[in-house]
């Protein structure tokens, strides 16, 4: 089966210029057949609070009224999708940028409203593989922002690390896939102040133990259930790792 | 030889969202292999008011420094592009958006700076046809924001007519390439205050004339001289158009 990397990188990777063009020169290094997947880090929050719009977040999770869509679609799909693909053409890696509308690429469903309304927020339904790996065979790198489309004219923001975790378990029918959680930390931490502390393996049971301890918390919670998923799903291997390290095998392994 | 449409639209249509909407709803139905190219209208400008920074024209060209590069990236890549595009997918048409970064598809270089510095802004070098065919062939549908890249890492703002010339000059190669330019108005006026004094066939010549006369004026000047060169360069048929006269067969020739 042919091997595919697919790399999700977010956090405060994106916000800095120097780290996203440090990455990114890592990232073109990677070989073989690959996806990246961005976030959007704090810049969509920034534009919002020079527009006077207020960011509500819920859970880890932003709620997007109409405003904050439009601020989410002009950062991720605009100015961080389009500059780390200018970025990647520079060093000749031949990307193109995406969200899930182009090409129908990923089909969501707006949220249903429970005890919260979480807006245009997009849960997956079905990710076009196909015209993935037709990419793929032209050699073309595919950047995906992380947002998706109903079907019906709408765009809805969507967890990146979902995407990728979505992303990687329909390819997994046609690939052997490499999933790659990457960001500033080194991996999931034992103790969040000291970098040394990586967990190297991790399993749902130890997930479940460290997250009734209180060791694994707020954002990593979502990210380890995205790759347990992902794992469950038929993908060959989840790391979570820092960006420096894409292409040292070091970070946290998930089994 | 393959028959191809290229639409450029811009203006009131792209500000206005019940116009761009039943536009988008015309535009499906032109039947054949189809690009659309679409400008920025006025929302760059809004939203660069919204953050204080001062647009500058000089002219009808926009001075684009640092901040209004940004401006643009989110407004025209993000905001309009992927709008455009999961408005198609809605109808079935499978859009994709893109920028002249993506898939390298139109190199340009940073305009030299002579009486004006014009900033961040890029005029055509080459446009990469051999990817825009690929994915006529594939029975997608490019949506091209504004907006191209130097090679070195850089987006560039650069004029949508300007990008729907070159694209279609590009094309004629392989193509017979239909250009329409369409707007809020009928087509070229003799009087731009009389929607019914739409001149039907305009030459090289009548253009000198009229534009002499001063009835030709401001933005259908850069306009006419992009179809005129297109035309001299192997374009088929070049159409000054109202948006929604895109399948009627009216407008102004370019001869």
């Amino acid at each position: 089966m042919q091997q595919l990397t697919i790399v999700k990188v977010g956090g405060k990777i994106i916000d800095d210029t120097e780290s996203l063009t440090k990455f990114i020169n890592d990232f073109a290094l990677l070989e073989g057949d690959k996806i990246l997947i961005h976030g959007g880090g704090n810049s969509a929050t920034n534009l919002a609070k020079q527009l006077s719009i207020r960011t509500k977040i819920v859970d880890g999770r932003r709620i997007t009224d109409k405003e904050m869509l439009k601020v989410v679609t002009m950062v991720y799909a605009g100015l961080i999708n389009k500059n780390i693909v200018a970025q990647l053409q520079k060093l000749q890696v031949n990307a193109i940028g995406l969200t899930g509308a182009d090409l129908n690429l990923i089909l969501s469903e707006k949220r249903p409203v429970k005890e919260i309304d979480y807006g245009f927020v997009g849960d997956v339904k079905k990710v076009n593989s196909q015209a993935l790996l037709m990419m793929l065979e032209q050699n073309y790198l595919p950047v995906i922002a992380p947002l998706t489309h109903d079907g019906n004219g709408n765009l809805l923001n969507t967890n990146a690390d979902t995407i990728a975790a979505e992303t990687a378990k329909a390819l997994s029918v046609d690939c052997n896939v490499r999933l790659i959680y990457c960001f500033e930390k080194r991996g999931v931490l034992m103790n969040e102040a000291d970098e040394n502390s990586v967990i190297p393996i991790i399993n749902l049971e130890m997930f479940q133990e460290y997250k009734n301890q209180g060791i694994i918390q707020s954002g990593m919670i979502p990210k380890l259930e995205n790759a347990f998923q992902a794992i469950a799903s038929g993908v060959k291997e989840v790391i979570i790792t820092r960006a420096s390290d894409i292409n040292t095998g070091k970070g946290t392994f998930i089994q």
